[in-house]
């Protein structure tokens, strides 16, 4: 049964999700006792998963069980929980976990809640080292600081020519990927790499303005969709359809820019 | 002629010197007005040169000529200025350009100072964003942040095949470098680019344990040396020769992860 939902206290709700991940999270940042390896097949190269990780969604998932008990939720380290009110929420307490393993601050918590119809109304994409938490919603996004909140918007950036790319790992995607890969970053003017959701996080800030990925999970994704829209960015797939909570994915800060990217990106759709 | 020096009041010096670079660049960051492209044959593709840059590199200089007027000056904007102390200063008030116009928070201001010999003495490698900033002298190194000073050391790793290794862009290297660098990518456990100086400071954070990188100049490598040296870490050219400033740099926490890393790298070396 679904129910009419205050998504203001949800968003509120997702803020203290994210202040519990990294009361999880931060004593282990810098100073991991223990990295382990866990098989993937879909991801090759090691993917490790901290005590952290799994810390910081056994704090989240608690918190929901207390305060939204009819909520589902799907997260990355622990089993997929039903729901009785129809919405789900999506936990990734740590994405980018080389980057935390590496001790560089571009790892974030990722927190979505989405509607019965699946698609994500609320995205947070929090990373607590440097104190930023970029939070969308239908029709607008945000970033908290200690300085306080400001609206955020994407650039205006309409060539891709002029733009600045990233992707998280340029050595993962399949032949045909690599190959679109490779026409983009050839056009473009500056790539990065190794972001992870914080690219999408500094696209719906304005200094990004197209991210390209595949093989992403629903807890990977669910997230970014609703700051990089309320930011009044593009999130579709490679071939330019809607985007599923996993696989391909590319956002843009404009159609412009989107439209020329899917040049090449819709041969290596999937 | 040269006179002896205090390096205590140099390690002062320097700091004051970053906090004045972040004066001048702070208002720039993430709220550029204007990117210019610099023409330049030996790095390929873009290379923004911005007012923060300028503006930064500027205050620095006129810190030395007021309090170290006998000391050289070799900064990437400006012409170097002659030493009449035997001692040189050298500036790199943004490095990692493409990071900073991507609003990302792994840009760093590069400060060293060298002796008569040459050799850099003391290195900072600062990333006000963040609020850290890493410091080197003969014998130790340390990092600064609002919560304190606290000493840094390498990590302990002594097998690639367990390291995390850096370097900045893939895609610059010369053929036999990027051999090189593949052979490097495929036996460590995790690889992290666009980094830039940042990586040498998690280096000397005991994060990172290797980073190798080519086509350097004197004011991107000065001041890498002495924090990386400072926490017990390694750097050598890719020979394994003691390191010139500038061209083919390879830092590493041990001796065992380096001479692993030098069996590929050596092949490549100028």
């Amino acid at each position: 049964m679904t129910a009419q939902r205050n998504l203001d206290a949800d968003l509120d709700f997702a803020a203290q999700l994210a202040d519990a991940a990294w009361a999880a999270i931060r004593s282990h940042f810098r100073a991991l006792t223990q990295v382990d390896g866990k098989t993937n097949a879909s991801k090759p190269g090691f993917d490790p998963v901290t005590e952290a990780d799994r810390a910081a969604e056994l704090a989240m998932r608690a918190l929901v069980a207390a305060h939204r008990p009819g909520d589902g939720v799907t997260g990355e380290e622990f089993p997929e929980t039903a729901s009785d009110s129809g919405y789900r929420w999506y936990f990734d307490p740590i994405d980018g976990t080389r980057a935390f393993v590496a001790g560089l601050p571009v790892w974030t918590t990722l927190i979505a809640l989405a509607g019965p119809d699946g698609v994500p109304l609320i995205g947070v994409i929090d990373q607590p080292v440097l104190g930023e938490r970029y939070l969308g919603w239908p029709g607008g996004a945000r970033l908290d600081t200690a300085a306080g909140r400001q609206p955020i918007r994407s650039s205006g950036c309409a060539d891709l020519r002029l733009a600045t790319i990233a992707t998280t790992d340029p050595f993962i995607f399949s032949p045909p990927e690599q190959g679109a890969w490779n026409h983009l970053r050839s056009a473009a003017r500056i790539t990065r790499y190794g972001l992870d959701a914080y690219a999408y996080a500094r696209l719906a800030g304005g200094t990004i303005d197209l991210v390209a990925e595949s093989g992403l999970k629903s807890w990977d994704v669910a997230a970014l969709i609703p700051v990089v829209r309320g930011a009044g960015g593009l999130a579709t797939d490679w071939r330019g359809n809607p985007p599923a909570l996993g696989g391909q994915i590319v956002c843009s800060s404009s159609e412009a820019v989107l439209e020329q990217a899917l040049l090449a990106l819709r041969r290596a759709a999937d």
